[in-house]
């Protein structure tokens, strides 16, 4: 086990990393040479030294890309906070094994490695709203098998989720963390009625009045409040940061997952990209907050690493430019009048 | 010659086609059987929905997708409009043909064909302070050109733009078909400084002065207000409406180039969709104008069909979901606890 201790998790959390400044500004310099205005591709511009500096190389590569979905039942699932029943959860990580799902297709699409890791399903967490989600233990089992679920080598990491019933955890830690009642951050998920959302909104703030006193520290809540596979999510960035893999996280779910480690030390989310903003509600708030700026918005809220994956798309046509194309004194491009 | 009139031209855009929405209907059915949330997918299912449409095709496909660059120069460019000299506008179709700009990067990774056609370079187009910028034979000529130039067999149009000077015809042209000065309309194009951007929009609002008797007409105002590429983009994307060809849009130029056939008929953009709001000033209000909503907004203003090109991206990803995903019943997943 990596961390023995919510201490020791703690301690892992103060140990920043911040890529190569050197290299990115190489990576910079030559984007300002390339046969283009200076900016004119905005953001394609930006995510190419964005690369450049967690991977270490001015000119980067997206040789291994690395998908990884985590997946947990809910015990707040009993609370009929969810569109779907508790089954899906497992029904879908078998889609996934056949191939068959969205994630399946745009991972195909983006040449990106996916895993899908099960996260003793049959053992859902506890109903929040009753008790705890994870004891220590189990939380920290959760988080060690998202840290050493990073593969070798790997040139980009994207993570998602699958789990019925962690909107309601996501949205639980966020108005532990952030502040604000359930209103704020609790929408429909895979798509409640307005009963099912009054129903969800009440569950988050029976939640958050059980487990008040334990939340104001950001694991405890996470341990409290979220689910195996948010907890895995957040095991994961932290490895990422400690090997400077540039990171893509998904959507609502994806971005409260490591809301936790934000709290600590804003930084430890340095090498993270957002790549959308859901349609969820409340997902805009919550990347307002971490200061993180979507990639896209394309109304998407399916979760499973979908949008990460969509984003993967742009990071290639981002370093697809990078690297292929010349400057100006390559090309006998006349620069600027001035 | 397809017109040999602008009455002809005309007509031709009053023959409106609308796409197949019996083949669209059962495209969206699929959509709600896949293995996710009805509309979590969000514009990845509409895009596939209208590849279906204009397809008339309910599985669309992207077999032969065809980028379009037209380059054109601009007399306008002697009053100092530009960041860059008029002779880039030759370097950079130089730099095209040996698939070294950034347009050459991102539709190898789109698997798009990329033509680019340049319409005599070595004859600009009037400076339209001064005089109209083409005369009836030309524009109609680069109309011409323009239809002619969509290839056989293509399940998908992409248009971009080179012009050195043509953010200053495509503000005018705004100005001119959906009013306001030239403080609402003109922006700093490849990079102005603040003094070249008050020039650019004097010499806007003094064309717009020169020509207001004959700006009234959509058509008018593209000749004397457009250049040789917006008007042959004009006219690949009328080819497109009638032969059902979805058709990509760029960005700012893309958009105005595209304008004048809104003003006869919006119908005569419902195959178009737009692929990203551009960081020139003008462009969020074009779009609006036109009610388009962008796919994209990643800051660029390149033009060159870069912004189309990624995308592409995104519709390889909403087809690749369409076609690749199992439904409920397939993949034995339960569906809503109703």
């Amino acid at each position: 086990m990596r961390f023995s201790s919510l201490d020791e998790l703690e301690a892992g959390c103060r140990d920043l990393r911040g890529g190569d400044p050197v290299v990115a500004a190489v990576a910079s310099a030559r984007q300002a040479e390339l046969t283009k205005p200076l900016g004119s591709l905005g953001r394609l511009e930006e995510m190419t030294v964005w690369l450049a500096r967690w991977q270490g190389r001015a000119m980067p590569r997206l040789e291994r890309v690395a998908i990884l979905v985590f997946a947990g039942n809910h015990g707040v699932t009993a609370r009929g906070v969810s569109a779907y029943p508790a089954a899906v959860t497992e029904q879908m990580v078998a889609n996934y094994a056949r191939g068959a799902a969205a994630i399946n297709q745009l991972a195909k699409l983006a040449g990106a490695e996916l895993t899908v890791i099960p996260l003793e399903l049959d053992r859902p967490t506890g109903d929040f709203t009753q008790t705890v989600a994870m004891d220590t233990a189990e939380f920290l089992s959760a988080v060690d098998i998202g840290y050493h679920s990073v593969p070798a080598n790997c040139d980009l990491l994207a993570l998602g989720d699958m789990g019925i019933g962690n909107t309601t955890a996501a949205s639980a830690l966020c108005a532990a963390l952030l502040g604000g009642s359930a209103a704020r951050w609790v929408g429909r998920g895979t798509g409640l009625d307005d009963k099912g959302l009054q129903r969800k909104r009440e569950v988050v703030d029976a939640a958050l009045a059980r487990h008040r006193l334990i939340i104001a520290n950001p694991l405890a809540a996470a341990a409290a409040l979220g689910g195996r596979e948010l907890t895995a999510m957040m095991g994961a960035t932290l490895a990422a940061h400690h090997r400077q893999i540039p990171t893509v996280l998904d959507g609502f779910i994806g971005t409260a997952a490591v809301l936790p480690l934000a709290r600590i030390d804003a930084r430890l989310l340095d090498h993270c990209v957002a790549a959308h903003v859901s349609a969820e509600s409340g997902h805009r708030d919550l990347l307002e907050a971490l200061q993180l700026q979507p990639l896209l918005n394309l109304d998407m809220r399916l979760g499973e690493a979908s949008g990460a994956a969509v984003a993967i798309l742009l990071l290639r046509a981002s370093l697809a430019c990078h690297v292929g194309m010349a400057t100006f004194a390559e090309a006998g491009v006349a620069g600027r009048v001035e």
